[in-house]
């Protein structure tokens, strides 16, 4: 059997890989009186007094709902909520097995900007947080800024930040290997979306200057009519002004970040990027460039999305620590400051002597990951 | 330290109740790929296919939510959302522990109806049935109406029918007890309120004719103006046309059912009923008459809501076994005719020669419950 029939016969073995459990047992009437009625109106007294109560004597603390409108679900697109479910399961299971957080998957049956926004609002009060998942590009920015500012609970899109936050810990240690200064890099990202996006403002977070964006019609400039969220992009970005063509953006480049389409990086066009090019491939299933081919065509550092390649650049080495780091301080938000300690605490994992072209990212399996990434979370609080 | 004291204790020790757990646990790249990307693209295409899949694939098949809006918690009343999160996980781990039934506490930041029923319609395709939980009458009758129309997956308010259900189980062993004829008594109900008018609906469906329901003000007939779930009862009870006080509607009538307020059933009261009264006097904390008072009054059957007397009429014999089966057959609607042969088969648990005036309900605790629930809604399906 294939990776595909083996998943598909394990999700039918189990129905599913999400179930609840309770901490607590009830085996006597006096437990049953204490969880459940009477007793249980202690702990709803005290909470309606002082509602911040509510993360002292409940789950709340804790639990945070992972959340889809099932509009772009890997890479099969706008499929309906239930379709989405698997995705939503394989997280929550993730975010527990990972990083002890509780979390609940729920799909929603709406693709509205404002009914999804307002369903969530009304079903907060229950979590701690709020993971954002496969939401189309570019409802996603405004549903999470929207909630985000909305609500006092924190809200992460982690196809934005999660995979900007393991691109900036990959790239961190990139720049060491080939002994370039990262703020004096000079960056292309192609495509645009969610995680180009996000990876864009944390490179910018990150303190580099130099970066270009380019979608399929080539390099973003504020000239170009197109979406807003595209030339807002261009306005923070492509300080020399350059316009053409992904190869143009390419010239004297040292690094390229790729999370757009596979196979669209050649030979030619790594050759116009400066010594030591530094190559990120995230496009799935295949990436825009293979691993092998990029080094054979002389890539100093590569990394793809990939778990048969090294340098595997995987949000799961980001979203367990940083809820569990964030719930940890009750924090309101997730700031910049959060996301960039979470960068540096995922590359500082690899010390020095072990840094090498193989090894520029943890392995997702790497047990210290969630805790250090916590713990960097709940520093920068 | 007494009951509350401890609850209080025992919530925050262990800061709530609810917590998740992964039906599958991740170890290798391989256990990774199958649960997580690349491999769980295969359900998803599946149930994007044919979305009743989602039973086969996920855990929507086990899994209902329990909601509230926080405006009817317990003896409380109107508290804010995060307040009635402890009653809520309680009543989730009763679900896992005595039904096996995963449940997750929702509780929602709005009151108004329009917006409860939105929102719990776009979170439905993660769940596979809705619980609702103390939501203030009448608003609870078109939320749980409208909800059962308009999903294709059961919703059942258990504060009535919940409570419905063990009341009739009660009353059918009760009636054998007093060799009465379960379709000749003649009952009063007293608390038109969400339980009382479930509880009047189904001795309706049982076969019983005479009927009385009071309020405060009394015996409700068609002419008072009253609220209209109010109107609607009286429309299909009070046959005898009798006006007046509870008193008056108590005279010759062998069953009492009080889900209203403390102490307002007396001895004079309980006299002017037929021989061998029937009294089941359910307000919290304190029943309508206490247990010991009415046996002195000459009461042949009495049941309350409480632990500490004999014949605890209690809701935990209900939910986790209609849920059982309703999610085994994947009812779309709980029916009448489920929610009869769960009342039969709950008293059909105590034997003939078992069955006494200090043991007509099965003991909260007694294991054979929940399954024997669950089975007679499977089979009434």
């Amino acid at each position: 059997m294939n990776n595909s029939e083996m998943s598909l016969e394990l999700h039918k073995k189990y129905k599913g890989k999400f179930s609840t459990k309770s901490k607590i047992m009830v085996r006597s009437r006096e437990d049953l009186s204490q969880v459940y009625t009477p007793g249980v109106a202690s702990p709803c007294k005290v909470i309606n007094e002082d509602k911040d109560k509510v993360y002292e004597y409940t789950s709340k603390g804790n639990m945070i709902a992972v959340v889809s409108d099932g509009t772009a679900v890997l890479g099969l697109g706008d499929i309906k909520p239930e379709a989405a479910i698997p995705v939503m399961e394989g997280k929550a299971t993730l975010f527990k097995q990972f990083g002890q957080v509780d979390a609940i998957p729920i799909c929603l049956d709406t693709t509205n900007i404002e009914e999804i926004i307002q369903t969530i609002k009304r079903i907060a009060p229950s979590f701690g947080g709020i993971n954002l998942e496969d939401i189309s590009s570019p409802r996603c920015f405004e549903i999470e800024q929207r909630l985000d500012n909305e609500l006092d609970i924190p809200v992460f899109h982690d196809d934005q930040h999660g995979t900007a936050i393991v691109v900036a810990a990959s790239l961190i240690n990139a720049a060491k290997l080939v002994d370039k200064k990262l703020k004096q890099l000079k960056i292309v990202v192609n495509g645009p979306g969610a995680a180009g996006t996000a990876i864009t403002k944390m490179l910018i977070d990150l303190g580099i200057k130099d970066i270009i964006v380019c979608d399929e019609e080539g390099i973003l400039t504020e000239k170009k009519s197109i979406e807003r969220h595209k030339k807002e992009l261009a306005k923070i970005t492509n300080p020399r002004h350059i316009t053409g063509s992904l190869s143009e953006a390419l010239k004297q480049s040292d690094v390229f970040i790729g999370v757009s389409v596979s196979n669209i990086l050649t030979e030619e066009m790594i050759k116009l990027m400066n010594n030591q090019p530094i190559v990120f491939a995230m496009a799935n299933p295949e990436p825009e460039i293979s691993y092998t081919k990029a080094k054979k065509y002389g890539v100093a550092v590569m990394g793809t999305g990939r778990s048969d390649a090294s340098n595997q650049i995987n949000n799961l080495l980001v979203f367990p620590g940083i809820f569990k780091g964030a719930l940890a301080v009750r924090a309101k938000t997730i700031t910049a400051e959060m996301k960039i300690a979470a960068a540096y605490a995922i590359a500082g994992i690899i010390e020095e002597n072990e840094l090498n072209e193989e090894y520029i990212i943890p392995d997702v399996f790497d047990k210290r990951v969630a805790d250090v990434v916590s713990r960097a979370v709940r520093e920068a609080y």
